[in-house]
């Protein structure tokens, strides 16, 4: 069965996403199984305060939504760096999971390290090496831009990989 | 010029709401400025995924504004322990955040040592000393229950004290 899995890399300045189908393999992803439907980022301004910043994010999420229509949604797991920066993306992620509720999408969650072992088989592999694994596995000529963008593929190919039917 | 004041005290299990009006004095709170509106609060089961308990935070938040009609809302400031409740607290605040962007209302934010320094006159005052402030500049005989609540109207308190119109 084919399946639309639609990726975050959640954040309040910048949330990439990238949306992909995906048959289901319980072993491994084959080339001809998965494509690229759509990737890119939201931005907000740092400008405008975060009240409006989240409304953006929030809106902007759900014509992704409506646009992609995914059946699964795969979020990266919050990393925690300085206090502000995490509550600032804690807040968003909020936000989004809010949106997804709303339209009833089942999520599921990788952490950076199950991101990097399932498409480069090993836990500390480093961005570009991820980055070069999303553009091989998608079958594109150059890595996706922005780094939001490719991060959000990731995940949604680790969902890919990682999520049976 | 009166003004309606809502207090939260945000978190996701439990979001205390207060609800006050408020007739400012550049200067103090006499007694005779303020009334009680209405106090409470939102609860969330932890039995229920955290979206859902997002959705159900977003939805009882707007019917709460839609009842209160404020004028201005204070919320009290994220106070830092543990990382994995911080997180919890933020997304939830990030709904919150989000209600009253889409309802276009302005905020303050207080912190607890602003909150106790306010109504009581040093910022190191237990919680018992600042509820039973709550009560007295309330005219109430009894200290609002449960705490949250108690809490989110000390908060609508502060932003009475120190906010001029």
């Amino acid at each position: 069965m084919e399946k639309r899995i639609l990726g975050l890399d959640p954040g309040l300045a910048i949330l990439g996403f990238g949306a992909i189908t995906c048959k289901q393999s319980p072993t491994q992803v084959q080339d001809t199984l998965v494509d690229i439907l759509d990737f890119g980022v939201i931005r907000t301004s740092a400008d405008v305060d975060v009240g409006q910043r989240l409304c953006i994010l929030f809106d902007d999420l759900h014509t992704l939504i409506d646009h992609v229509q995914p059946d699964l949604v795969a979020v990266e797991k919050l990393f925690f760096y300085r206090m502000s920066s995490t509550i600032l993306v804690a807040q968003a992620r909020g936000v989004i999971m809010l949106a997804l509720a709303q339209h009833h999408l089942p999520y599921v969650e990788f952490t950076p390290a199950q991101i990097k072992q399932t498409l480069t088989g090993y836990g500390n592999a480093d961005k570009s090496e991820v980055q070069e694994a999303v553009a091989r596995e998608l079958d594109l000529e150059e890595i996706p831009q922005p780094d939001d963008a490719s991060d959000a593929l990731a995940v949604a190919l680790t969902a890919c990989m990682l999520t049976v039917d």
